[in-house]
């Protein structure tokens, strides 16, 4: 864990939005806060992923204020951060070729939403090779529908976690990571 | 979906064992069976994905029965079968040459298991900027454990559907295709 980076995907006001409806873990902002200062006070990389849109009526273009870091998440002058067009932060973008040069390979993931752009870039970061632990309190998704069921983001979250815990991912807590080293 | 080509993902013997515990939706291989002989009839093209292991003691390593295709989703001659080994299809693998090579921009995805190798390879499909449009009953998954409750497998299969449907692909039916076109 001393070597890993911190990934810190899509902590940006776009989620903030009323229209995503109901979400989970609350928390999740004070959580990235938390690890994030703990990363910066250890001196040990801390790497930012944003999502971008290249339609303007999209919340995450960056003309939009749904673009903008979060206060929580908001990056350091130094820090890298990656401009994704899709929900991996691998594709399209320079992260993977960062990561090897800077010999990284161990990445610490914490981010929204746990569903869509978490998973998809932890997904594909092991695939890669990359050794991956995710922060299971420090990400957060929203309910959704399916066939007129409504799925609620708890249930998502921790469904979602059971099927990348152990196959792409180790999971850890917020506390564990703060107490350990 | 007329110029889809058919994507069977890891429709191998392996997924037999019992260790992998209850599973959901016993009907996917014959509905995976179904398609293949629609497809075929239409002169479609048939693309297979196969896990393979370098680990000999992976139910998945190619001297094993496991690493052999259930007679469901047996190739033909002629077929191409894209040898992976890790849980996306277009990693370490020429999947995606391929489909550039042959001008295949839509992909119609069956196989197992729906929140690993299925979930991982339309995520990735779509990130790069393929049409994917997901089998919803010719896919199938394990009951996972996480924190020592156990999520069955219809629950993750749904939840993960739910998760994936308009973000990364539309969902179909069997039935639908069979009778579409």
């Amino acid at each position: 864990m001393q070597d890993a980076a911190l990934l810190v995907i899509d902590v940006q006001k776009a989620f903030d939005d009323p229209a995503w409806g109901p979400r989970n873990n609350p928390n999740a902002e004070a959580n990235i806060a938390s690890l994030l200062e703990y990363w910066r006070s250890k001196q040990r990389p801390v790497i930012h992923v944003h999502h971008s849109a290249e339609v303007l009526a999209s919340r995450f273009h960056p003309s939009r204020v749904g673009h903008d870091a979060k206060a929580e998440g908001q990056p350091l002058a130094g820090e890298p951060i990656f401009k994704k067009l899709v929900n991996s932060a691998f594709i399209g973008t320079q992260l993977e070729q960062h990561l090897r040069d800077q010999q990284i390979e161990n990445l610490l993931v914490v981010g929204l939403t746990t569903d869509h752009c978490v998973s998809t870039s932890v997904r594909m970061a092991a695939n890669l090779g990359f050794q991956v632990s995710l922060v299971s309190d420090a990400t957060a998704t929203f309910d959704r529908m399916l066939d007129g069921i409504e799925y609620t983001a708890a249930q998502i979250q921790t469904v979602h976690l059971a099927s990348l815990n152990d196959e792409f991912c180790q999971l850890i807590t917020t506390a564990a990571i703060l107490t350990s080293d």
